[in-house]
């Protein structure tokens, strides 16, 4: 456990954190959902703080466990929609009246508040893959109090925390030895972020894992991401193997992670905007990549299903799969995000 | 006085529960209502519970009265609006990215709040009537945590309990001998809600009023309620007359409710759509039936106007009436929804 | 430092208050920002109070800092958009079931809460210059708890007061000898508010400043907000100067205070509807009126720019002058604007 070095970081990336840093954020987490099973309160972490929440892109989950989570440590989260306050721009970006630069907004917001949370990604930046980790990192930049991204274009790192939360539940802090199927599935659109994924194979790498990532050859994920994951298994002991035969991803899994997510190919920067109606053409071809029954079948009698959720059913994931045996997984999944972003904040907000 | 029994129930209809259980809940908020008088602190109550709110519709006494009461209790409640989340639908109808299933929404809300409270009804369900209410049973069904019905299509059952606690407030827990008057008004719109008029009559019956009720032939109730209401007079010692003259329910009344509502034979399942154009057509037939100073005269120099809010004034209710000295009760009832629901939370969130 | 007369009052207009009251309460704000300063909690002032929060335009700095500073004091804000309401409306203008009486909404707000504070100007009233004002009037009329404007076409009270805080800080509560530069400066759309101009010059003037207020021949004050201007600095010590030429303002001068406003002379009641084109043709005639670099070294070394935010950067200001040794006063004033108006909450909320 570190005791020191935390207080007043962003949470920006899961790179950036030592494997010891994301352990002791976890084992706070950990320790506060005990208390929460014995509702034994804990308000006294973070006492009247504010946390400043804004969304550009819908939550359930993000919104609800933070807002949630916060109030639960003794302090208040404000839901900020773009709707209700003027558009966040770079410099050269500024629309007068209607928009106001994201260095005068982080600087105002961290005069009034303990820490800032943003989500932006996708249609909001015309899917410029970089563009929405650049604007998380200009509020960082400015702003005096701790910055939490609650996911971009390529990092999802509190999706990360709860993963990992997940599978160390299941299996304990080391993932060595544990086989866990990752893997691409069919999806009716053209939208589904690719930063689970990323964040969820950082994560099951950096603990040992056996990972086996099953997806058609058109559907790499980001070539930085796979060569952390690759060192991160040489470092822990867990190995990565890509395949483009999804039952490679079942057999004998412990977990199967399967999930639909754009084709980086098909947005910018590759492309100069997004080809949707390629990436559904794509996509088409795969209809079948879908984590049924017979697959999960394939897999180790006790293993679970993982998908950040929403999902969806009959296209990701069936019915069968969600709501039997397999699903439990996916539902403390989700739970953990409230558990695993308590230890990020009790960690790192002043 | 009840002792056990509620903790952990879902508040979805007043018929699911026992005459002493209503009785326990309204006192427990009379008891907080007290409180709240001499600003006597009951945060220890509900401490760091988080209660989730899900608004299909605009809501001002619904969201400000839970989101102040749960407030009050020591919890916090989340403002869920549905362009901020995504839309949640039953089996069959899923739509992809944009929809959750309401079973995935329920489960994964549930773990990480104490309760859940849905106000969906009229276009939101193309005013399909059994529809709202079947939504609020899914999510009931799929939640570990109470959900509680801020209104359906049906049922208002929180509106209930604070028109009975209004009623109570005048007369005492004992209704006998008591004429209630209750009509259609006119309305300048083809939308407003009849679960309150259901809901309404359904208490004053229960605690033995005399009920008058008028109407024209074309706006009947729905028959399950009104043989509850005709049910509950026989068994709590009250009276049910239904009438097509306006003037009879204001006739020597203690209380007149009067309020517009729509045409349950011009809307699902009896047409295939809603017929809106008919329904104006129809209820301008009947553009005098309003609650004016004339007719107010004819019932008790004490009585009291009584409405749910908001009301078309010049249409359901004259500015006379509403600001003359008819119109204190309708503020009280308004008033009432917050300490009302304080009880029902304060008896059933775990 | 006044001990009555505070508590239950509504906060509508500086003009209101006696300037001791105003001292009052800057003076429990600055309290306040010490007691945050050191961490100390003070959520004993206020606790469990609701404050509504109704919002018809935009918010960043005023939502959250009021949605914070009720939060530190032990209560909870309510944010109210109108999307989630139904339209308030003045006697003569209710729109059926889409609107509710401004008269209904009050005194139903005011039975469940503790405060009511409202934004409403510019578009929403169709630039009706009077009547922003008298429908927070209207609510402030109906309510039995204390009012608080949060912006209308005329005044903006929270940031006159977050305005003096900030002089305060740099230069004591004795304002005389001072000068002050306020200008007018060009901006690309015909909608930036008036309000903070008068409520800015009102609090420099009552504190004895020499303002010199430099605009383009069209681009007049409200002259009534003149007069007491006038007044003001007669009854105080300080000086008022009108000029056409820009440079004045900031020719040794303390503070610049610079910022685009609207023409009043383009605008109703003066014009029919607002003349939009017509006012952008007019400010194109001034595009060179901006505080910049230039300018600023005319004015005092050590002087400071101010601007209530957001500000049109490129058009209002340079970046030179809001990210260099000129623009700290301008986050100052931002961040004062959460401990000013927890100085008003905590002295009129009973």
């Amino acid at each position: 456990m570190i005791t020191e070095g935390l207080k007043g970081r962003d949470f920006l990336r899961l790179q950036d954190f030592s494997k010891a840093e994301i352990e002791t954020m976890l084992e706070m987490g950990l320790k506060l959902k005990a208390d929460t099973v014995m509702r034994r309160n804990h308000d006294d972490i973070l006492p009247r703080r504010t946390l400043f929440m804004m969304f550009f892109n819908p939550s359930l989950r993000t919104r609800n466990s933070f807002e949630a989570g916060i109030f639960q440590l003794g302090g208040h989260a404000h839901f900020l929609e773009p709707s209700a306050t003027r558009l966040p721009t770079l410099e050269g970006e500024d629309l007068g009246y209607s928009s106001e630069r994201i260095s005068d907004m982080a600087r105002v917001l961290s005069r009034m508040g303990d820490a800032l949370a943003i989500r932006i990604l996708g249609d909001v930046v015309d899917w410029e893959y970089d563009k929405s980790f650049r604007i998380i990192e200009e509020f960082a930049k400015w702003s005096h109090v701790p910055v939490i991204n609650m996911e971009d274009n390529k990092y999802h790192p509190c999706q990360g925390m709860a993963d990992a939360m997940t599978l160390w539940e299941m299996f304990g802090k080391d993932l060595r030895g544990r086989k866990i199927g990752v893997t691409w599935t069919y999806g009716s659109s053209p939208k589904k972020p690719i930063a689970p994924h990323h964040d969820f194979m950082y994560m099951a790498s950096l603990f040992g894992a056996d990972i086996v990532f099953a997806r058609p050859p058109e559907m790499r994920i980001d070539p930085e991401i796979e060569a952390q994951v690759k060192a991160n298994v040489e470092a822990n002991g867990g190995s990565y193997e890509v395949t483009e035969t999804l039952e490679d991803a079942f057999e004998d899994a412990d977990v199967v992670y399967a999930k639909n997510y754009v084709c980086l190919d098909l947005l910018p920067p590759v492309t100069s905007k997004p080809e949707k109606e390629e990436m559904m053409k794509l996509f088409n071809k795969y209809k079948d990549w879908i984590a049924d029954e017979k697959r999960m079948n394939l897999a180790k009698p006790t293993a679970q299903y993982m998908h950040c959720l929403p999902c969806e059913r009959g296209a990701e994931v069936s019915d069968a799969v969600l709501d039997g045996k397999w699903g439990a997984a996916c539902f403390n999944e989700a739970e953990n995000r409230l558990h695993a972003q308590k230890g990020v904040m009790a960690s790192i907000i002043p």
